[in-house]
Parts: structure tokens; C-alpha cells; sequence
């Protein structure tokens, strides 16, 4: 039992199941044992560290709350230092296929559990690439989000300005769901009022122009999946890894680990006897005495990388690199211990140092070994990485994403040239606007044609007791900022304000200056594009 | 020449100032000299340490290209570490009016020369408070924008993550001008799309419930500053300063201070022979050994205050506090330098550890003394602070505040219940738009009554050919996404869409679904106000 440090009886899980009611009901959740569920030790994976909570860690009440059911607790490299799956005194963690080879880590239990269907979800933590790698390395779905947007009270710190809780799921709907459900709960970090909703239809995705510590059939796999993006509409560019290779580089062999200690290290330092292992208790102690300006120093060099990469990215939606770099045998790490788990953060350890989000996805696979990719995108832009990763997994474009359910947002209604393939339909996309479905207004409404370039329709209300038209359009959620960057854009006689609809909501949407509205009555064709088609619009 | 470090020629400044032109054309500037002024050395108090910049801190650029003209180098305390002023080896700045007492420091050559007229404006940096408390004590003006506004490059660093650049004038107008040009150029970090670029008319003003270090005549001096805030329409309330005072000290008496030597502890130590002041040598040294993970708790630590605070001041503006506690002589400093230091810090060493703006403005006299209260908002908030601050001081509301000069923001123009003192006015200020004067459609409108509650004009736009009105109405500024929030609320029949403006420019205003304009014609009164006055509406 190596997946699980602490496992409720089944018969208590099985009876939870049952009654179990809301967006998650009948979810089985596993915790990595580094975050607090009420009524079971928190061990960090070191039994004298161990600890019995009284209530249950942010993120855990919001999953909870929502209906899901928690297994256990999960194995995990201890105090979520390392990438592996085999710092752990309850065991190195397996591959859920290969039992040679590693699971990945930090949250190796979480991520084996939801692969062998132990759990339908799992809540792991990501510091370094925790909540990435072992998805990677499992063929399963792992959510970083942007630091801060989920609560981490409740969650023994690994290094805490950079500390996230995560998601592991078998597909992206079910890790949409449950990010949004934790993210509806907490969180300490506002999210902007001009946030992205949705990534743009063609999106620009990043991709390294070098790509070290891949061997040949890594290297086809990624190329494999860099493909099928291509295929999917994405325009694929290339940026040079370089700047985020060198931060990578910092996150443990610089000073910034003196944050490790200061989370765990005076217990390490009192309590001698403590199962602590070996690699982890050597990198935490020699972070002792590493000075603070040693600390502000690096910190430095850190900004001083991520305003490099980040302009770089200058124009791009998402960057796409390869999860993991490799999948090494358990022996090979017992080897070489630090050395393997270094090149395993390759790909991860520079993104919440620079404080991106992230969303690990399967893509096929390099030999035996599972494939992964990582789609990353700038901060608060969780929703751009999650649709450039439906994308890239060839998944329906999702209907929602999961900051649709934290992040402020408004609703515009449109009919003409804004509709869902229309001619100006960029200007909402450019600004984050996520399509949301059809609808339909009150039949109280006429729609004219305009003598615009493009052509664009008049809707106007008629007058009470007289006839009118219910005319169908498309449904926009865009930020507060980008309906008031549209408005403040939009041209005569284009006019918004509120509109009925066939369920009697009135709804932001288009109007028009009536006394533009003088072209011909095109309401009987009930939408823009059924006049189109009909020859109706000049 | 303790105000001075380095000084231009005269003739070299007249011969400038007859040939400048902008915004600050004729305007003399003094620079701190721990900021790159190209052509002149940079010392930061420490002649060993001096070196030539080959071009302008960002800062000195922008007020230079807008006409300013560079005066000279002005004296300050070592490495900017201190509040008093004394701390030099070119000897201790005196106060303007007693030559006995201090200047304030660590801006303190700065702060002198504005007040005695050397100079229009002057440079400063705050980090702890070196550009309010000298203002403070020389009755000037002092703006300490939020972190990261104004650039840093070309900055001799303090305590990096907490270092601002400042201004220093004798009034509001020209403080406000000077650092609109100042953010112009440059600043790291991005205004978001939701700021408040006014404070409400009535802002909520909250006071320290205690005065600690006040004697009775400076809180007699504080308590009459708020009743002339009173009589200005602010709403006083009460908020705790435990936990701003408990930050304050976590600047010099923790591990905060490693930062400091992370900027110069190097240079201090490599250069035995450098006349550093004693003071301010010991407080850098000391902080060589610091480790690390006591940073890292104390950083912890003021998040955990500074959440306090904030939720203190939750439904707040702004927070008014005296800026120094008293005015001590040039010998009580020197008989207890770090202990006096410390006490003039009281009110100002939370600011920047809890990411808040600032505007310190002379408040009548304590005794012989200059009294002065320091208005302080939080992050972004820095039109809400220079509101406030001009409320504080009587001066006429100022039309603009120098974040317009950066924010970004879009316009709306009203025609009824939004004009300023309208009924629904509020739903405006709430969102922190900013009223920006009068304004008058083209002759090409209609205005009727609508039966709404409160009545609401309906503007209409006449066809082409037939007779209109031009239209009296209000222009407010405001952040995009107040613009989205207001629409998203808007009820109908109103709707926002572009106006024809007598100067020939479409921009964003009132319209209406014109099936609801049925109501009388009042176009012929020109404005809502004038068809309210002569009895038109209903």
C-alpha cells in the first residue's frame, strides 16, 4: 500500500457515496497527505510529523461540499520536495503501469490512484511541478492554477510564496468541474477585471526551439502533439527556452530553498529521531544558513528572468512544452537521486516562479512511457491554458471552463456581424469574450438592415400592442473591462442596453439608434444569417 | 551647503530653463543623489561610493523631456536608510525655519530645497518614509505613488522591494503634474482595468482610535486637520493602528533589513575606508547574518498584518494619520539616533510593507512646528489618496490627478440622473468615475421625459434633415471596467452607444430604446437641469 498513507474503510466511504448530492456527488476523492481532511492525520509523509486536523483545508470543504467523498490520503514525496514518487518512507510510489518505474512526484499517490480508478479525482499540491509531472507520467489530467486563486490554508508548506494546490482527473471536464468548485470556495488573490475567458479561436501557442534532456522518441512525441495543435487551428511559433531553463535552475540550487526551511526545518532540526529522508532532510537542512540577502538576490535574478520571458511570450496565448523530459526507473533515481529528480523539473520548475498556470494533459506516448504535455499561459489566464489544452487533446472545445466560476464576468447578447463566425466577431475574441450558447428574445423585436460596411441588423423594439419578431442570437461572457473596452469602441448606431428575452430576463445586448433603423424589415427570417442565406441582406 | 551634494552651475540651469518647454517648462528640479542624474555622480550619501551615470534614472528622463531642469544633487541620509536627515557625511540637513531642528529625512536635501524655494520640485525616494516625513516637517508636498508605478531603474536601492520614487512640491497642482509625467515614462507595474480615478464626494476617512509618540499640541494639531476633513464632507471613522505599528516595526527591528545590505552590505564591507555614517553602517552590517528562512517568516508575517489592516479598512477610502509624531532637534537625534529614528517612523513605515499610496500635506502648525497628515489609500488607489489629500488641505478639487496621466480610462457622457448631483450620481462615483466637465451635442438631438422613477431624459438622435437640439450634458472618466459594470446594470430603455458632439468627435453617452421615447418633447430647454427648473418634467 504505497499509493495510500491513511485509507477510510470502505464501508464508510461506500455509505457517503450514497447519499452524496451536488456537482461532485458520487466523486471519490483522493488527498495527498500534505493537505488537512478533518478526522485523519496529516503526515507530509513523515509519521513524526504527523498531525489529527479539526477541520478540513479549504480546498478539501469546497470539494466536499460539493458532493465528493474522500478515500484517504495519499503517499507523496515528503514535504512535497522532489518529482520522483520514491521520498517517501512509506515507499516509492510505482508507475500505475510499469511497477519498475517511477510515479512522479511530489503527488505520486494522487496521481497513481486517479490513473488505477482508486479515485475519480485527487488533490495534490504543485511547487515545483508536483501536480504536473506524475500527471505527465500517468496519462492523466493535472491543474495548476495560477498561484494564490485557491486557498492554501489547510496545507503544510512546501515553499510557500510558490505553493499551489492542484487537480488530478482522468479528462479535463471532470478537472474543470472540480477546479471550479475549489476555486468558488477561497482563494486570497483577486482576480483582475479584464481576465481572459476564453482562448482566442486560433490561438498562438509557443513552443521551444530546443528541446534538452529529450531523447529521439520523446522528441517525435512532442513533435507528434505540437501536430495535432497545428492541425486543430493553433499557429505554432517558437521561443527560446532558455530564460525559463535558467530559473528552473534557481528554484533549488539557489537560495530561494531557504523557504523550505523555514516550513519544515526547526522540526527537522528538533526532532533527530524523525523518519526524515535522506535526500529531502539534505536539501531542507543545508537551507539553513543560507543568507537572507542571498535570498533577495536570487529573487532578483528571478524577476529579472521572468520580465525576459515574459517578453518573449509577447503575443502569445499559451506555451506548450513536454511535461516530463523522460520516465526513469526507480532504480535510476535510487542512483542518482538528485541529479534524476533535476532534469525531471525541466520543464515545470520555472512556472510558478514566474507565476504562470499550467495544464498538464496525456498526448499519446514515447515508446512504453505515457506522453504528456503541459499547456502554460500568464497569470489569471487559466482559462487560455485550459482551452489551448482541449485543443491539443482533440476534446469538444469545452462549453465551460473553471474560472467561469470565480472570476467576474458579464454577458453581452449580439445578432449580426458578432455572431460566432461572423465578420467582427474578433473584436469580442481579442478580448477574452467566451461564446456561451444560443438564445432567443421576446417576440417583441424588428430587425432591419443597416447601410453599413459590413452589413450589419437594426434591432429595435416595437412599440407596445404592435407585432413583433423573437430573434435568435449568440450568448458572449466577457470581462467587465473588455464590455467597457467594446463599448467604449463601438460605432454609430450601434447602440447596447438591456433586451427582453423568450424567458423574460432582460439581457445586455444589442440595440440601435432608431433612426438608423430605417432599412428593410428583416424580422420574419428570425436571425441575421437565415436573412443572409435568403438573399434578404443586400 | 548641507542641502546640496553636487549643484550645476548656475548659468548652465538659466540658460536651461530660458529654452525649456512642456508641461514643466521653467520648472527647476532637485534630485536625490541616490538617483542617476547623467553628467552628475551619484554618491547616495557616501563619497567612496560615487559613481557617474551615463544617462538618467527613468525618472529624472521623464520630468527632463517635459522641461523640468536639474538644479543639482540634493544631501540625504546614507543609502537612504533613516528619517531624520542627520545621517551624512556632508553633515545634517536643517530644518527650513529652526536651524536647530532636523529636516526629515532620508529625502531630507530635497524636502529643504522645495520648501525653501531652491527648487520647484525635487526628487525623493520612500521607502520607510523619506518622502513624506521631510515634507511633512518642511509644510510641503509629498506623493508616494503605489510600488512599481514609477520606475526604479537608475535607483540606488534601499530595500528593493519596497523602494519608491517620489515628488516633492510646494502644492497639490504641481505635485499631481510632476508625477504625471513621472508614470508617463515608465513604471513596471500595470494599472488594473477596475481603478478609481476619484474618491467619492463624501469620502469615508478613517482616523488611528490612539495617537501614539503625540504630545498634546500635535494631537491638538491632528484633531483640527480632521475637522477641517469633517466640514469638507469626509465621514470619519475609527480603525485600530495595532497592526500598522506592529508592520512598522518589523521594518528595522527584523529581517527585513537584509535586504539593505543585499543592495550595499558588499560594498560597505569591501571598502573599510568609506566614510560611512555610523548609524547606518551598523544597521547594514548587522543584517549580513541574517538567514534566510527568518526572512521568509518575517515576510509571512507582515502578510498576516497587512490582511489585518486591510480588513480594518474594509468600506474605508482612505486612512489619515499625522505624518511624523513630532519635530526633534539636530541634538536629540544625535543623543539617541536610532531611537528617535524609529519614533518619527510610527505613521509611515506600514505604507509600503502593506502596498498602499500615499499623500503627505502640511496641516497647520503644532507650536513652532509645520504639522502635517499623510493621507493613505490602498494599492492603485492614488486618485482616492490625491482626492482626499486636496479635500484635506481646502484646495479647490483638482480637475485632474496625475493618475490620469497613466490608468487607463474611457468616458461616458450623461444628459439626466447621472449628472454631477444627480440622483443616481452614485452608481458613477461608486465606480470611481471621475467628473471631467461640461459638454454639448451637435444640433442633431431630440430630449423627451420618460415615465421612469426617478424621470429620466430619453436622447434621441432626429433623422437626417430634420431640426434638433443641441444638448447640455456631464463627461465623466472612468475604468473600463466600471464602464462594463455600469452597463451591465443599465435598465432599460436606456442604452449607450455614440453621440455627435458640437466639436464634430462621436463619443460614448446616454441613448435610448426610442420605442419607449414618447414622452414630451423637452429639447427646447437645452438640458435636463433647465427642463427641470422651468417645470417641464412631469
Amino acid at each position: 500500500m504505497t499509493v495510500w498513507i491513511t485509507r477510510r474503510p470502505d464501508a464508510d466511504v461506500a455509505a457517503e457515496l450514497s447519499q452524496s448530492t451536488g456537482l461532485l456527488a458520487g466523486i471519490r476523492l483522493g488527498v495527498k497527505d500534505n493537505v488537512d481532511t478533518a478526522g485523519l492525520p496529516t503526515t507530509a509523509g513523515c509519521p513524526e510529523f504527523a498531525y489529527r486536523p479539526d477541520r478540513d483545508a479549504a480546498a478539501v470543504a469546497a470539494l466536499r461540499a460539493a458532493g465528493a467523498v474522500v478515500v484517504g490520503k495519499t503517499n507523496l514525496d515528503q514535504f512535497a520536495t522532489g518529482l520522483v514518487g520514491t521520498r517517501s518512507p512509506h515507499g516509492a510510489v510505482s508507475d500505475s503501469r510499469r511497477p519498475d518505474y517511477i510515479s512522479g512526484g511530489s503527488s505520486s499517490g494522487s496521481a497513481v490512484a486517479v490513473a488505477t480508478g482508486e479515485a475519480d479525482i485527487a488533490i495534490g499540491t504543485d511547487t515545483a511541478g508536483s501536480g504536473r509531472v506524475p500527471a505527465g507520467l500517468q496519462g492523466i489530467v493535472g491543474i495548476k492554477p495560477t498561484l494564490g486563486v485557491i486557498s492554501t490554508d489547510g496545507v503544510v508548506p512546501a515553499c510557500e510564496s510558490y505553493d499551489c494546490v492542484t487537480i488530478f482527473a482522468p479528462n479535463l471536464e471532470l478537472a474543470n468541474r472540480a477546479m471550479g468548485v475549489m476555486a468558488a470556495g477561497a482563494g486570497d488573490r483577486q482576480w483582475p477585471s479584464d481576465v481572459r475567458l476564453a482562448a482566442p479561436p486560433c490561438p498562438v501557442v509557443a513552443v521551444p526551439s530546443e528541446l534538452p534532456e529529450l531523447d529521439r522518441e520523446w522528441r517525435a512525441a512532442f513533435d507528434a502533439a505540437v501536430g495535432l495543435l497545428t492541425d486543430a487551428g493553433a499557429r505554432i511559433v517558437t521561443v527560446d527556452i532558455a530564460p525559463f531553463l535558467a530559473a528552473a535552475k534557481l528554484l533549488y540550487d539557489g537560495a530561494l530553498v531557504s523557504e523550505r526551511y523555514a516550513a519544515v526545518g526547526e522540526f527537522i532540526d528538533a526532532r533527530p529521531d524523525a523518519t526524515v529522508d535522506l535526500t529531502v532532510g539534505c536539501i531542507i537542512s543545508a537551507a539553513r544558513d543560507i543568507p537572507a540577502h542571498r535570498l533577495m538576490r536570487d529573487r532578483r535574478e528571478v524577476n529579472r528572468l521572468r520580465a525576459v520571458a515574459m517578453a518573449a511570450l509577447d503575443g502569445v496565448d499559451a506555451l506548450v512544452v513536454p511535461t516530463a523530459p523522460m520516465h526513469p526507473r526507480i532504480d535510476e533515481v535510487a542512483a542518482d537521486p538528485v541529479g534524476v529528480n533535476s532534469r525531471m523539473g525541466t520543464y515545470t520548475n520555472f512556472c510558478n516562479l514566474f507565476d504562470m498556470c499550467a495544464v498538464a494533459v496525456p498526448a499519446g506516448s514515447a515508446g512504453q512511457a505515457q506522453f504528456g504535455i503541459t499547456v502554460l499561459a500568464r497569470a489569471f489566464e487559466d482559462a487560455v491554458a485550459a482551452d489551448v489544452a482541449a485543443l491539443a487533446t482533440r476534446d469538444e472545445a469545452p462549453v465551460d471552463v473553471w474560472p467561469q466560476a470565480v472570476a467576474h464576468s458579464v454577458e453581452l447578447m449580439v445578432f449580426g456581424a458578432h455572431l460566432r463566425g461572423g465578420p467582427l466577431v474578433h473584436q469580442l475574441t481579442d478580448l477574452g469574450a467566451r461564446w456561451a450558447g444560443e438564445v432567443t428574445t421576446a417576440p417583441r423585436y424588428r430587425m432591419s438592415v443597416l447601410p453599413t460596411v459590413p452589413a450589419k441588423p437594426a434591432i429595435t423594439r416595437v412599440p407596445d400592442g404592435a407585432a413583433g419578431a423573437a430573434l435568435l442570437g449568440h450568448r458572449w461572457l466577457l470581462s467587465p473591462a473588455a464590455l467597457g473596452t467594446f463599448l467604449a469602441a463601438l460605432p454609430a448606431p450601434m447602440q447596447l442596453g438591456k433586451v427582453e428575452f423568450e424567458d423574460g430576463t432582460w439581457r445586455t445586448a444589442f440595440g440601435c439608434d432608431a433612426s438608423a433603423a430605417t432599412g428593410a424589415d428583416i424580422s420574419a427570417y428570425g436571425s441575421w444569417p437565415a436573412a443572409i442565406a435568403a438573399g434578404a441582406v443586400g
